[in-house]
Order: structure tokens, then C-alpha cells, then sequence
């Protein structure tokens, strides 16, 4: 899954810097003249690296950032125990240039793995391994357009980066209304979107999750249109209160292409995702795998099967859990201590909450002064695709996994502060 | 470097499925209609991996066939001690979302070490860790199109692969001859090509080494025309009678994009690669590469700064290029004993060599017998471009970096056979 928080970064890091050229709905396109400052919002963290400021700072993730797991609890033991023996067992061919969807043994791997944690049916021939689910998006984006789709239907509220990176690759958004049941197919079906991505396990930001009839309405959506299903599980692995709903690719494989990644339950700099899809675009999907870097690096693949087919991965994914979900409650306690005035929102899952806001609240102008502040909250008013706010209150989405719960405790304190101000 | 041989195959073997059309200065297009046998060169090597066949063959690499390193010699125990390192020392932040063009630690080593072995003037800042030379001559291809550019040139004979990579990045190729001195900068200046790929250390397939004063001409028409010339550097660190010619690109770094990788060095399964470019394209190649995969996995990249960093990557190359340099003279020992009718051409370098074979013999006959012989020699004529050949004599490329004299004296024997039979 690609990190809402990072790619709004990466793209709108690019924009501020007056690289990339971002409009509503037009597409991202190169500047052709001097950078010049963007009129767009400003994203919370500072520049990080020698690309936007000294090298080698080692800051540790903004305070409330979302989209951030606590690069602390990067099992580096496990790991480094399962890259050895990936690097031991591998033979000789399996170093030499290889399936441009990756590495056979991860495949298998990792088909099991998603068919037992979240119910998909993928067979490892359709299924691709890709660098981030940043990469995933590129190649399904590249692969609709070569077949004559130009519009991609994006939940609204939704990912200010996963909109930057669809029309970065020259899809048109057409945006579409999440309620309380999640995306609003009736809207979707009388829209001209030839495709449709979402995130029905916990909608990004919301956090509601995509309601059983709505699931079967935007199924029927896709077999009756002949359109593509993007489904993109980009923190499913994360439900605190129950065992997470399954996901819409397990329901219709020939209709649904699944995203995920690494990112969040190991490390974003692993860069290590997968995208599964519907037999009848998996040798288009290859094409264009193949033209963008003839298939991953194998080893990182190997360690990554090896993690998977030795429990690692599940070990370390219930030991987020708790972390995470301890760091939830921290933040909820935190935010009913100190914000009584305010709204928690979204199903417990994930490594966001959104934080809804009385009426009348400039959530951007609060987001900037928590900036200020040294804190990384996005206002939900960026997540917005239309230019006046549909349906909905102002609100924060706030980050919780990567910080401990006094820290958070402490920055509740600050924006009470700030809203009170 | 993206191997030549490899490029080809991965191309033509989806082209020989069906899956992309390759037509000759048309651009590769995704088969609209059913898979159907596309008239072209048949690949040499047996397909591999459950692509196109059982998973875990295991095969060794075909004997003579371009383009692949001794995948024996792949240094595990100084790779693992590299990635430990790397695990054992990375900070926190440095497994975040990182720079798109790479972790900054490997950028300056590489920058350094191209430019102690390879004379180029580049900066890190400039500098881009690319998923193998595919990636980079993809974005490479997608920035000029941004810019304009519809047409490169490309050396005639030269690398099918490559000609297929940039096809199907929609670029048009134009075909300029290769002499004795190179590439034919006055046949360049007359076309209409907006940009130029070349191989001046060791020109593939030739064998030829770019001479002094055509690099001048050549850096004139870039310097008057304002194009761009891409120097792929695919197997510089194979000089076996001197040192080698240093880089195009030192001479002119505003004037050159500069693209490796360790495919020749370490292996291709490593996806692990570079492009170094003009000031005026660094932005525009930032935001492809971030558009692409939002940058590659961070523990390998620091892992080879770490291999570069303590000489390992050094010691490396001196062992291949020992090992190398005694089957080369192995395969030319044998061809003179078993071939005396053929005759060697280009300099000491690199993994391959052609073999020139009297005039009439129909080398893509010959290479086909010889791929049903169980060997993989390329045909000279699927280097060239145009339908009819141009000047220039039948020939074979043939690959001596895999295999042992013994082994090498042996498909020549069996090559000998061929061509009297």
C-alpha cells in the first residue's frame, strides 16, 4: 500500500518545488518553465533528505503524521536470518534475470498467504510482484489506458496521493461520494469512470468499511460495464476489535485487482508490493511489467518467501497489532481527555483515525498551525476532491502507530491548545 | 546494462507468445487479438521459469550465449556481510519513504566510483538508483517524449533488446551505421533523431571502440543541436588488453545521460542499476522515477554503497575479469582450431565477441541449428536493422563469460560441425 501520507509528501514535495505541475482532475504534467511555488497545500513534515535539505537529519516520523508504521519495530533479526537463507538457497539461475512478475517461490508464497489472511483467491500466474503498491498503480494505470480507459472513479473523501499518482500516470479522477456504507455505487454507475479504486476494508480516510450490499452492488457494477475493480487493501492487516472483513477480490477474481504491499507491517523503504489481477490482463499487465524494469530485484523477494513460509511475517503482524492498537486507545483516551469537543470516526483498524470537528472549524488553517507546531496532521478538507466541501464536517486525520502514548497524549494537548487559540 | 541477450529474449519471448507485436521501427504494442506466432527471430534459450514452462529447472545458462556473467561467481559471503552491515546500521528513517533517486549513501559512493574507474563527472545530486539499466532507459524514453522527442537514434547493428525496450516505451528508432571508428556521426546529423543511444567503450555487438575524434563529433552535434546522447556503458568494466577508454560522458556531463548496472558485475537478478543525467533533466527524471515506484528498496542500495565502499566490489570485478579474460582466449583458441575460416573482430572486451563468417553463410540457419544443438549463439543479422543487411558480413555473437574453456572448445567444435554439415 502506498502511504497516503508519503505520496501526498512525494508528489506534493515535487509540487512546492514547483517540479510537478498538479491540477484538479487535469493531470500531473512536468513543468516546462522554472519552478514556481504551487498554490496548493502545504504538506506537514519538513523536506526530508538531500533532495529537500541536508542529508542524513535521522528525524523520526512527525508527531500524528498518518501513514506510518513505527519503523522502530522493523524485525531486523528476522529479516536478516531470512535474507541469509534466501541468499544461501538460492541457485545459481535464480540470480540470473528471471519472470518479470517476480520471483515463482514468493508468488506461491504470498498467494497462500493473502488467501488465508484475507480470503483473496489469486493464482500466483496473475500475480505480480511490484516495487510498492506505488508501482502496482502505475502498471494497472498504464494497462487501462492501452485499453481505451481514460477516467478512473476515486472515493471522495479519499488519498490526496493516490490521486497525485493516477493522473500523474494521465488518468482523469472522477470523483465519487463515500457515505457511511462506503462508496456510493449508484453515484459510480452514472459516472463515465471506467474503472474504480477503492479501499472497501477500511476506506481511506474515513475508515468506514464498504457495507456487504454495497460489495455486491459494485460487482455487479463491474460484470454488467465490463469496468475494472482496482481494490486497494492497503492496511487490512490491521483491525483491532474483530477479525478484519475479507476482501472483494476473493468474491470475483475476474472482476477485482488487488493492491497491496509491505509498507505498513514492515518498512515503506522495502519498497516491496504486489498486485494480483484478473486472468484476462495478465499479459497485458506483463508487457508493461517487463518494459518498466524486466521484474524486482530476486533476493528481497526470497527473504520475503522465506518470511512468510517461516511465520515471521504473521509473528510480526501480531505484534503490531498490539502495539498499534494500544497506541489507538492511547490517542482516543488522549483525544476525550483533551477534545472533548470532537468526534472520533472509522472502524478500529489501520493506523489512522479521522478526528471530526465542530461546524465551522478551519481544519486546513488548524493543520498548518499543528505544522507549526512541530506535528503532522492532515485536514480532512485535503482529502476532498471538489473545491467546496460535500457533505461532512471539518476534521484531522491523525497518525498513530508510529509514536508512544505519551507522545500523543502530548500533541492532543498541543492542537487543544491550538484550537482553543 | 540490461543484457542484451536477456532484453531480447524477454522481449521476444513475449513476442513469441504473442503478447506484445514488435514491428520493425513501429514501437511494441500489446496484442489487441488473441496470441498468435509473431514472425521473428526465435529466441536461442529454452524458455525458463513457469512463464513458459516448469518453475525450478535450475538450468545453467546456454553455452555461448550473450550477455550473461558466470552466475557462480556471485560473491555470496561478501554480499551477505554487505547487506548485514547495511541492516545492522541503517537508521530508523532510512527505511521510511526515502528519495526517489535512492538512498543517498549509494549515490555518492557510486559517483565516486564511476568516477575513479569510469572518468565520469557526475553528481549525486544528478544521480539515480534505477531497478537495473531497464528502468533507467525507460524514464530516459518517457522524459524525452515529455520534451518532445519521438525518434532516437540507435547504433545499426546493435541491440535488439534494447531497440524492443525503447520501442516500447513509444519512441521511434532510427538506424545509423556502425564502422570500424563507431557510430557514423555525420549519418547521425543527417537524420532526424532527437536523441542518440550509444556504446562507445565497446559498441554491441561489434565490438568496436568509439573513436577519439567521432566522441567530438559527437559531443558537437549534442552541443549544436541540443539532443540528448545516452552512453550505455553495458560491460565497461570488461577490458582485457588495456585499461579502458573512459566514459563519454566525463567529457561532457551536461551533454550525456549516463546508464549501468552491476548485471555484468554481481548478477542481473540484482536489478540494480543507474543513470546519471544533465542538470536540466534532473527534475523531470525525479518526478518519472517518483511517478514510477516512488524509489527503489533502501537495504540493498546501502548494502552495495557498503560493497563499494570497503573494495569489495573491486576485488570483484578483478576475479571477473581474470576468469573472464582466460575464457576469452580459451573461445578464440578454439575458434582458430576448429573455424580457421571465421575470424574474431572487436577489441579485448566485454562478455562476448563476434565471429565473421565467410560471405554467404546464413547465420540465422546456422544460430538456429546451433539453438537446436543445444547452444546460444545470436545471429549477427538480428543486430542490424534494416531488412536488407548493410555492409557488413554474416557473423555470429557468440558468450564465453559462463562457461569453462572446456565446455567453449566443445560448442565450438559443435559449431564447426554446423557449418560444414
Amino acid at each position: 500500500m502506498v502511504s497516503r501520507g508519503v505520496v501526498v509528501e512525494a508528489y506534493e514535495q515535487l509540487s512546492a518545488e514547483g517540479w510537478l505541475l498538479a491540477r484538479r482532475g487535469a493531470g500531473t504534467t512536468v513543468a516546462a518553465t522554472p519552478p514556481r511555488p504551487a498554490a496548493q497545500y502545504t504538506p506537514p513534515d519538513p523536506p526530508r533528505g538531500p533532495l529537500h535539505g541536508p542529508a542524513g537529519t535521522g528525524a523520526r516520523a512527525t508527531v500524528l503524521r498518518p501513514g506510518v508504521p513505527d519503523l522502530a519495530m522493523f524485525p531486523r533479526a528476522e529479516w536478516r536470518r531470512a535474507y541469509e537463507r534466501a541468499l544461501r538457497t538460492a541457485r545459481d539461475a535464480d540470480l540470473d534475470y528471471g519472470d518479470p512478475r517476480g520471483a515463482p517461490r514468493l508468488r506461491t508464497e504470498l498467494a497462500g498467504y493473502l488467501g488465508r489472511v484475507r480470503a483473496a483467491r489469486l493464482d500466483p500466474d496473475e500475480l505480480f510482484v511490484t516495487t510498492g503498491a506505488a508501482q502496482a498503480f502505475g502498471l494497472l494505470a498504464a494497462v487501462l489506458r492501452q485499453h481505451g480507459a481514460t477516467t478512473v472513479g476515486i472515493e471522495d473523501p479519499g488519498s490526496p496521493g493516490i490521486r497525485g499518482h493516477l493522473t500523474a500516470h494521465g488518468l482523469r479522477l472522477v470523483p465519487v461520494l463515500v457515505d457511511a456504507d462506503g462508496l456510493d455505487v449508484g453515484a459510480l454507475a452514472a459516472s463515465d469512470a471506467h474503472a474504480v479504486l477503492v479501499t472497501p476494508a477500511h476506506q481511506f480516510p474515513t475508515g468506514v468499511v464498504l457495507a456487504p450490499r454495497r460489495r455486491h452492488e459494485l460487482l455487479d457494477w463491474a460484470r454488467r460495464t465490463g469496468r475494472l475493480i482496482v481494490e486497494d487493501d492497503y492496511d487490512a492487516e490491521f483491525r483491532y476489535d474483530r477479525d478484519p472483513v475479507g476482501c472483494l477480490q476473493g468474491l470475483a477474481p475476474d472482476l477485482v485487482a488487488y493492491v497491496g504491499s509491505v509498507s505498513k507491517a514492515l518498512a515503506p523503504g522495502m519498497r516491496l508490493g504486489w498486485l494480483g489481477v484478473p486472468p484476462d490482463l495478465r499479459q497485458s499487465v506483463l508487457a508493461e511489467k517487463a518494459a518498466a524494469d524486466l521484474g524486482g530485484p530476486v533476493l528481497e523477494q526470497l527473504a520475503f518467501a522465506e518470511l512468510l513460509a517461516c511465520g515471521g511475517y504473521d509473528r510480526q503482524l501480531r505484534r503490531s497489532r498490539l502495539v498499534h492498537r494500544r497506541r489507538r486507545d492511547a490517542l482516543i483516551g488522549a483525544i476525550r481527555r483533551h477534545l472533548p469537543q470532537a468526534r472520533v470516526s472509522g472502524v478500529a483498524a489501520g493506523l489512522h483515525l479521522v478526528l471530526e470537528l465542530p461546524a465551522g472549524v478551519d481544519d486546513t488553517a488548524l493543520a498548518a498551525a499543528a505544522t507549526r507546531a512541530g506535528l503532522g496532521p492532515v485536514p480532512l478538507s485535503a482529502a476532498r476532491l471538489g473545491p467546496s466541501p460535500p457533505a461532512g464536517r471539518p476534521g484531522l486525520v491523525l497518525g498513530y502507530a508510529a509514536h508512544s502514548p505519551d507522545e500523543l497524549e502530548s500533541a492532543v494537548r498541543t492542537l487543544a491548545g491550538l484550537l482553543d487559540a
